[in-house]
């Protein structure tokens, strides 16, 4: 079965909107059991779509479309539906009056709204006014969105997607399972992965690398197939494993354990904080942080000493550590992360490259553990991003597991 | 000319990826003149890929490839490429010296990446160890890039861009001008548009609305036409006007004039800082900030009375102003931002809804401004960067034109 999603629109086509639409169709397409075969934007102009739309729809199964259907958009989508359907247009009264219901009928665009092509079944848009167009002709299901991803979000999730289960039902979907590995390349990761494949090729295995950690993503057809496979990873690398992100991870144990935390942060100047706090309820374990950015800081706000600065320098074990202890003075935090580095693309040299990160992580009372990550390839946006997820991997291991740190 | 951009991965069909690769690629070359004339996505399946691919360079005169050119299993692009230019692939020393320079000798992956279809010009990877994959056979020119966005970017604007302009410079460009507006809503901006653009619409513009300020594209054929409608925005809104974000003009002004900078951060969480060291040498002004999320670190780092939250609440006017206090007296900063703000989805009441946020911005020894905005529909994200926004954007006002804030 061919799924397709398309975009209609030249805010996309020259950059200036990602399409977020196909990724949040795809993904919801995706967990109900349909594979997304392609994605395509198109332009927006008239002479062109209507002939591009027919080579999509001859081969897919179903469509979903988004954009271009809007009261300003100049009814790009609408006219190219009309033709590929011989479908013309007409004023429907049941979907005026359930724009009026909300509008009221003082709505400018109220006509053009309301008139869709007669063959459409009209999707009534629960929060703008264009309804969303649904065709089923032939061997194709064809259901035109608008672009505006609130609009586009309610009317999928609500109304496209029973539809489609009513109607086209997946057949022995594909079924996934995802697994977060903190800590590991995918060097170490590879070659498992590809011995315990050749044992079952029944499942397809994705690995996608970030900063730090790595997302492995498993699809087979066969449910026992896939929990072993994911067995296999479980078993193998059991204190590497998180579940949604490294920051949900230790906000779930914080908050479980009631432990507070707070930090020191000098390169990656906030980014840990606010990656914390994106999580709704932070504050029932989340102190905050301490961005000594400048050395000034470091000693004024945290107590680090100008000597260890100027002995070992602000990127040391030493000064991390002391950004440790001085956290721990200022604040009544349980546990502590300390980060400083060279995040370039400047003040790197021979001892201490770009991409040098020393981060010290403790408990109150207990050692300070530092260690020292190297980030490679270094831009300045990589090494705080490396910086940021390799100190909450080893504050998460330390917590959940009391695996010391570094 | 036909120029298309295409991704290959499941990881975007299968919505676990969003595409901001096709965003960055097509948002570049409509700035340089190219008109980018699809996007398509296509499945990591061997099967298909080559005639897939086929369809699309025989129509098109430029392709750009993301995704499937790593190391590991599931990258296939390689082996597409090879059968659609009939160009097996053999390893290439000179690869194999770039990123043995880099990684050094023992990367595992080192002979599998440095293998490379014998037809392909290679772009050396300056952050990772995947090249990207030059072809120009014909009449198309195919580019095959990492998937990884630092690693695209890096490769797009470094290599790619220069190569095409030299083999392939667009004719007859569409010329663009960027204009960006803090603190003002497209109801403002929208009605002044439209009236400029009835008198001339040879130039069209796209406003774009971020959390904030807005965005405005402007595109014509014509110098003239273009840079006139330019002057109507830049004469009616001057100081509302900046250049690249708000981030990087703060950054320049600072320097320039020897200011610096502190916050004391309460709902954004580090966000602020975070934004503002993004830019290389922000340590040059920025001292820091104190994320005083808690209560707790409100009283101790900064010196918030307890009585002033416990009369006036953390969000209020007088908490904000004895933030920005404490900052001053805890930091030897030259100017200072504080915020503290409810951004949900608990924590709401009548008087102050889930959005309210209190800023206070100030100089050093002058009175302290302190002003509120009201965040409507209002998402956790949402408030966390409409706060940092129009901070930004009121402290970029006091130093540019010193106006006063709010």
């Amino acid at each position: 079965m061919f799924v397709e999603v398309v975009a209609i629109g030249d805010e996309i086509l020259s950059g200036n909107t990602v399409n977020t639409n196909a990724a949040f169709i795809s993904h919801h397409l995706t967990r109900h059991g349909w594979k997304v075969t392609r994605h395509t934007c198109l332009s927006d102009t008239k002479e062109t779509l209507a002939k591009e739309l027919k080579i999509i729809i001859d081969r897919a199964h179903i469509v979903i479309m988004t954009g271009g259907l809007g009261p300003t958009e100049d009814d790009i989508t609408r006219n190219a539906l009309e033709t590929l359907f011989q479908s013309p247009s007409a004023y429907n009264g049941k979907v005026a009056q359930e724009i009026e219901k909300r509008f009221g009928k003082e709505l400018s665009s109220l006509n053009n709204v309301a008139t869709i092509p007669c063959k459409a079944t009209p999707l009534i848009n629960p929060i703008g006014t264009a309804p969303g167009l649904l065709f089923h002709e032939q061997n194709c299901i064809v259901i035109a969105l608008p672009g505006v991803p609130q609009e586009m979000q309610a009317l999928f999730i609500d109304q496209v997607l029973p539809y489609l289960h009513k109607t086209i039902p997946p057949k022995s979907p594909l079924l996934y399972a995802y697994r977060n590995l903190c800590l590991l390349t995918e060097d170490a990761v590879d070659p498992l992965i590809r011995t315990w494949k050749q044992k079952d090729p029944s499942v397809s295995v994705g690995i996608y690398p970030h900063y730090g950690f790595l997302q492995l993503s498993l699809s087979s057809r066969n449910q026992n197939a896939l929990d072993a496979f994911a067995a296999h990873i479980d078993t193998t690398f059991p204190t590497h494993l998180f579940q949604n992100s490294l920051e949900q991870a230790i906000h779930n144990i914080c908050i479980d354990k009631k432990h507070s935390l707070a930090l020191a942060e000098s390169c990656t100047g906030g980014e840990i904080a606010a990656s914390l706090i994106k999580i709704p309820g932070s504050s029932a374990y989340f102190l905050g942080s301490l961005v000594v950015y400048s050395n000034i800081l470091k000693e004024k706000l945290i107590d680090v000493p100008s000597l260890t600065i100027a002995h070992h320098g602000a990127v040391s074990a030493e000064t991390a550590c002391a950004m440790l202890e001085g956290l721990f003075t200022k604040t009544p935090a349980d546990y502590g992360i300390a980060v400083t580095g060279i995040a370039g693309p400047d003040g790197g040299s021979k001892e201490k490259p770009v991409g040098t990160v020393w981060i010290a992580i403790g408990k109150r009372g207990a050692p300070c553990h530092t260690g020292k990550i190297l980030v490679k390839g270094a831009t300045r946006e990589k090494v705080i991003l490396y910086a940021k997820n390799s100190a909450l991997a080893h504050l998460y291991r330390l917590l959940r597991y009391n695996i010391t740190p570094f």
